[in-house]
């Protein structure tokens, strides 16, 4: 291995090297994936923070098609990185704390080997010559890279967008290698639609009359090509509210830019001056290498990509943003549902957002984002040590003093805790929790010892608070159905004071019975002997403390039933009711005698016979 | 005026003319909008059906941007037209009954005045010195041919895309001239994401170095740069799900073309055939010229676009498609908005659909929008002679035998509209019913004379029921709020049997108070007696025959309150309460003892103080 080997062309169209900017070069050849094999691959990166003495804090970020190495600066005089607002001291990946690495890409044209690099072969740059490449052989050089480094095995990987295809990869080829995988803003394989707009990219470069099939290095200005390629780009990062908020009002107030392109209204402008800049940049033949590399990323579908993401070993936290349509929620929600079918363990947050696919590099959902992100590193670094304890109230039990929506929770609690336990033998029983708010059971549950738990949650802080508390939780809403889950997966599933709100009980009373070998179901009794009082005696709708401590008009809950309605629905489903503890959270007491008056909160332990 | 002038260059790329295409000049110049003129403009169109004795059976169809005036073959033997599932006998478009007409629009390449036309100071093809020109110069010119044709008032004037622009400027700018104008799937100005591909479009195009500046038409092959504005406006014409279905299996098997594009997976060979194909038979000047005119045009936003809507004088039908993105459902919906600031007669359908901008274009969908625009066309040509009498019972009430979701129905409507009448004073007073169903009961009122009658319906099928009776019914979700409504817009707004089924109670009461002066509100009494008696004494959630006949868990009832508690709820929010009718519906009965008690329907007039 050699260190810092320019064998770059003079004619590098990617702007000026930065000063932080490590080099490598290793001298065994890389085989690549398609076949053919590169010579002395380069690989440009940057380091920030210190890398620990038993080197278990290091996080690898993995860019995306047109970033580089430069990820934040390094100092007060440095130019500021393409994630600045999250790598940093004291940031979301916290630089005081991790030693955290970013490389050039393979192909790029920035530092690492890629078509602007000579040809050892010719001495001339490789241009249209250089290698197919995909997405492994990016990884690979990244392996190297952290290998070189020292590092046996990596905290984190993060990525967005291809950097989080990159991601996937990591953990499926080198399985033991990492703990914490976060792929953000990303697919599995792209839609048709973001494939189309690649190949449309490339067609314009190909047919610029500039590009003279890819040996341009010799000529002044870059490709014009190039710069539709990044209109176009710049179109699919935006979504439409974004580009409403930015051209709405303005139209036909153009920059004043001097530009070869259509600028005579505000969008026009806007997209020919961002082509422009990219075509000064960037490199035209690593921007077809690599989103190459990206259309040919392919991990499957279905049973396929679950069979694909079958070898991983680590935690992960998928990110989505709403408005993304470049890489849709629902292809992150496909990766988790395969993570999923292999019990792995998996968090998953897709965050409200009108930013686009460009959600995760700006500013406007950081607190979410930054959050999540931080917050699994964190609990993965902190896991095998001891677990962090948060907002609990001391005494082991967590504490919702004022934000609780419930009455009598804590009998609740300790009654559906017993309940579990008794209910489920073995040494580490597998729980479900479906709507399980911030992960409250869930943790009294991991403080047994208990491994495999896992929530699901419709609220995006609450799924933020299940991560920062290290419990794996998965953002969905229970009406849409339970398909991510296979049959019997859980030893024992929980739905707890949430099926009076639900729309959908057909379909998720369903799904549990599916889900679960035994299900354990808690909500309001609707019978209770007050709330007769109040319809029958006053002849108003129902309500009391706790749980229908709400008018009729803005409740949340939109299911009215008693403990006989649930067991009519029961015997109507062909479902068996193992067990019923019926609670009166006022006097906190159980309750034996006519449980259908006395009881204002029953719990069920049902199955499916 | 003279017809058959053939002044195209020879080097016209557009296909060979059609046989049934017809060709009229007009002496006249043309002065443009924004300046310039025309002499000598020629219109090439195509006509369908006869034209009525009375003149009054003519439909207009509008093209969008790369239409012509083929619509529909003329004969078995004549080749199919765009729109060839929506115009000819017996179509939802019947040319067995109307006089239908389809002209290219000006700037285009299909034989109307346009780029690849010589110009008359020059000899040679205009190219890039064909004038800009916007919608209203199409507009114009179709006016001018209408006339020619003999046709003093339109029946209708339908187009999607940009001809529903050019529908949406008929309208306003000959009032007189039209009496249903039916824009599809259209947008008051373009979002800046639409604009957005245009500008990549003619940036492709104006670089493609077989361009020349326009000046192409001495060349043997067609401007390749066109091709890469069809292969953008191909994806963003369909859905991301309708790409899915198309490429999504068989991404690897890509057809066998020749084509100098990417062609390696089956999205990169559909594009590359739709984009070589594009190049043969259209011309890139005309691209240019009219898709900016389409991004020209601009109706305003809001109280602007009001304005620029208020002359219009016809019946209105919007019809929108939800998957499409290019010209998005909100933006039918701010069109509507603006109609009904100005009290203009118009419907609105939101046609469900997976396909996309060319859902307009497609079959899958043309039982919906094909049968809404037959219908509306058909009761605007049977208005101002007897309405039509369709599903009655032949007692001028409305029948609902099996698909009834009420009990008692009868009593309730014929209740109701005698409320409607003892409130309202005035000659023609303005109704507004809020989940109007199939619009029995303003079918009602129309019957009495009632001009100003207006529904609200958030199920499609009832919309095109609506449609089918001449009632105009605006497809709208009740829970998102009735902001496109003004304040006291209606002397009476309805919500019959409709709250109890209503998640936002808060927002949808509010608006209705806010637009209605007088509001007269419906649902079943939760506090009737055997409502009570089945929880106090068999405690189980109330069920009964009529609204409330539905088990607990799969009701589409979410909100349970009695007339106590709608008398409380209008105290505490300030509302007056002028009347209550409280109905047994078992017993066909007003009640007047007790109707919290033996009552099981009520009805409230109320406003806000």
């Amino acid at each position: 291995m050699s260190e810092d080997v320019f064998q770059s062309s003079d004619n590098i169209r990617s702007g000026t090297p930065l000063k932080h900017i490590q080099y490598v070069a290793f001298d065994e050849p890389l085989e690549l994936e398609l076949g053919g094999r590169l010579e002395n691959v380069r690989v440009a990166y940057e380091t920030y923070g210190r890398l620990s003495a038993a080197a278990d804090n290091a996080v690898l970020i993995c860019h995306a098609i047109s970033g580089d190495s430069h990820v934040a600066s390094h100092d007060a005089d440095d130019d500021p990185g393409w994630w600045e607002i999250v790598v940093g001291p004291g940031k979301p990946i916290d630089t005081d704390k991790y030693f955290v690495i970013c490389s050039n890409t393979l192909g790029g044209c920035r530092g690492t080997t890629g078509p602007n690099c000579l040809n050892p072969d010719t001495g001339k740059p490789f241009g249209p010559d250089f290698p197919d490449i995909t997405i492994a052989d990016t990884v690979k050089v990244q392996c190297r890279l952290i290998a070189y480094l020292g590092i046996e095995v990596l905290l984190g990987v993060i990525g967005g967008s291809a950097g989080g295809m990159q991601v996937m990869d990591w953990a499926v080829r080198y399985p033991g290698r990492v703990r914490a995988a976060i792929p953000v803003a990303t697919s599995p394989r792209l839609t048709s639609q973001t494939m189309a707009f690649d190949i449309i990219g490339r067609n314009a470069i190909i047919h610029s009359p500039d590009f003279h099939g890819g040996r341009y290095y010799d000529q002044k200005s870059g490709v014009r090509g190039l710069a539709v390629a990044r209109m176009i780009g710049h179109i699919t990062y935006l979504s439409r509210e974004a580009m409403r908020a930015k051209f709405g009002d303005n139209r036909n107030r153009p920059r004043d830019i001097d530009s070869k392109f259509e600028k005579d209204t505000s969008v026009a402008s806007y997209l020919a001056h961002q082509g422009d800049k990219f075509v000064e940049r960037f490199d035209a033949n690593s921007y077809i290498t690599i989103s190459r590399a990206v259309d040919r990323f392919d991990f499957g579908e279905g049973s396929a990509l679950t069979e694909r993401l079958r070898p991983a070993q680590c935690r992960w936290l998928l990110i989505s943003f709403t408005s993304d349509w470049l890489f849709p929620p629902d292809q992150s929600e496909e990766i988790v549902r395969a993570l999923l079918a292999t019990e792995k363990s998996v968090s998953y947050c897709n965050v409200q957002s009108p930013c686009g696919h460009d959600a995760f590099l700006l500013p406007n959902e950081l607190d979410m984002y930054g959050a999540l992100a931080s917050e699994f590193i964190a609990r993965t670094y902190d896991s095998g040590s001891t677990i962090t304890e948060v907002e609990t109230d001391g005494q082991g039990r967590i504490d919702h003093p004022d934000t609780s929506i419930f009455h009598g929770r804590r009998v609740d609690y300790d009654s559906l805790e017993g309940l579990i336990i008794s209910e489920l033998s073995g040494s580490s029983p597998s729980v479900l929790d479906l709507g399980c708010g911030d992960g409250h059971m869930l943790l009294r549950l991991k403080r047994r010892g208990w491994q495999r738990l896992q929530g699901v949650e419709i609220d995006q802080e609450q799924v933020l608070s299940c991560v920062r508390q290290g419990i794996d939780c998965i953002h969905a809403d229970l009406n849409e159905g339970l398909d991510q889950f296979a049959d019997k997966q859980f030893d024992c599933v929980l739905l707890s004071r949430t099926l009076q709100a639900v729309y959908n009980v057909d379909r998720v009373v369903g799904d549990m019975l599916r889900v679960g070998k035994r299900c354990i179901v808690s909500f309001p009794n609707f019978a209770y002997r007050p709330l007769r009082r109040m319809l029958a005696e006053q002849g108003k709708a129902p309500e009391s403390a706790g749980l229908l401590r709400y008018k009729w008009y803005d409740t949340p809950n939109i299911r009215f039933f008693s403990i006989t309605d649930f067991e009519d629905y029961c015997r109507e489903k062909k479902s068996t009711i193992h067990r019923l503890v019926a609670l009166n959270t006022e006097t906190r007491k159980e309750v034996f005698d006519e449980p259908n008056l006395n009881a204002d909160l029953a719990i069920f332990v049902i199955s499916k016979a």
